[in-house]
């Protein structure tokens, strides 16, 4: 039995149980991929974030982060796409509720074919139109915006972090967009 | 056997033919429910056209209308808004072609609850964040904006023209909100 | 610090583990609403389990259920919906993964309106068409079906647990069904 | 002027009517991409027609076809899947009348990437789950039924007729699938 003190903000998860709930819990996540628009609302390009991992290796990956306890799906994808494009990006958030599709991340062996090795990880997926200036977070290096056929480039999906490629192929498939 | 000239402009139709054709083949329309979106992408109001027929009743709508020969979706959504709400109403077209209904408008009696004296229309509905300035058509008394209570309100409901109603709830419902 | 021994099965969580991590993180639900299609795929009749909480009050409500560490989407929709209809109801699991609505159930006070005073849940909803014969969970005294218009009864309402009047409405204008 | 006698079935068109109204005016479509599914409702196959053009080309298509006055879009889905496969085919239609795309379809040069040479057609696109046995249509050669790895092969997206390859990967990124 764990004995514990009385806990004044019970929203809080001390990292260790964080890590301990990651391996008994699935992680309710929001993952945006941010898209320019024209117009007539085509897509014209896909935003990515360029970054290292701590053995210096580069990859790609969107915007994600965790669903806090009482936090709404709003506020949550509001929150970490601040947090990855700055303040001044201009997301416009869909009236909608409903992802474009929810992406299930397993530690490998995966049978999604989307990997998070840390935890499982069920994730709603957004497109997200912004049309301000992006500015990375600290320890991205880089916010890229690539057309549909370069993000669709073998080069790519090959830096796309835990599978991602797939649900790029998606994001793009649910724009009316394919190779 | 009809004997017709050369026609130089083949996606033009007379206004009797078209008349007829509307008597004999389903037409494709588009229709926008205009709103307004928080930082959040909550809903705040709805648009609606108030506007009067030719016998003087008054009636609301919402933004609608035909889609031409070789014209895209987008195209006529982004005529119609303008049309409607005028060129500086700043609508953000969706990123997906994918429409929150479609709405099934038939002469009386019409099994879908959806009328249309004219015509047999398949109507792709979406909802559309507009962020600018509205102003009404010339045959349009007003673009109103209510709150999504207000909306609901039976009287508003009374007004909507063609069984709009329903288009009305699903389309709060697909963003989430209902009464 | 806690001091554990290894867990021998790392999906597994004790009661009152399970009740702390539901006090600090959202939980990842699935919720179905049971119905009868004709043959067009037109919605004839909606199923709602219907019982009694601790108190001995009736209320009414949809199969639902915990998503378990390691476990699909799909794998927790169809243990639940066996759960609570039985190994013989047939049930049609849809071919996209996309929920109809993400239903966020908050401890009251909800500014979602969705209640679940045990827990922050963010439940998964679908439609699921089910062809064969229900027969309640034990705790359940009835599998009862409605046909949209009772359901839409504000007796019915008045009974749905935790507001899921609003995601019964939503299911029902998903379905192109509104009053 | 063109002076008719009173049509005594006025949804009726004759061919030459028919033919030059596809010339002016865009003909409402449904289109169905026949699934199997297994009891999880994950994807394992995809039905393809095989036939032939006049010229004795083969190619690949999915069912298709012209939703009538005063048909509903269900009806029409009907009507066409049991034409093309077959009265024993079993499908699902899905409660919701939304479809995973809208494909527009263009004579050439189409700016969508999809052609139909003889019309401007909109095309209301779902996936349809059948459990039966098909049967090809008199004109088809063939149902062929395809895992979803060789209907991404490069031939059989050659084959598809008018640009359907992308529709075959919209509905598949739709199921959550992607290469």
């Amino acid at each position: 039995m764990s004995v514990r003190t009385p806990d004044p903000n019970p929203g809080w998860l001390s990292e260790e149980d964080l890590h301990e709930a990651r391996r008994r819990l699935p992680m309710v996540y929001v993952e945006a991929v941010p898209v320019r628009l024209d117009a007539l609302g085509y897509l014209t390009e896909i935003g990515m974030l360029y970054t290292a991992d701590d053995d210096g290796r580069f990859y790609r990956t969107f915007v994600s982060g965790r669903v806090l306890y009482r936090e709404t799906i709003r506020g949550a994808l509001i929150r970490h796409i601040e947090k990855d494009l700055g303040s001044l990006a201009l997301p416009q958030l869909p009236p909608s509720p409903v992802p474009f599709t929810v992406a299930e991340y397993f530690p490998s062996p995966s049978e999604t074919g989307l990997v998070d090795d840390r935890q499982h990880a069920v994730s709603l997926a957004y497109v997200i139109p912004v049309s301000g200036e992006c500015e990375p977070r600290q320890d991205a290096l880089e916010v890229a915006w690539l057309t549909p056929e370069q993000a669709l480039g073998a080069d790519v999906g090959a830096e796309l972090l835990g599978g991602r490629s797939r649900l790029l192929r998606q994001a793009l498939a649910h724009m009316g967009w394919t190779d």
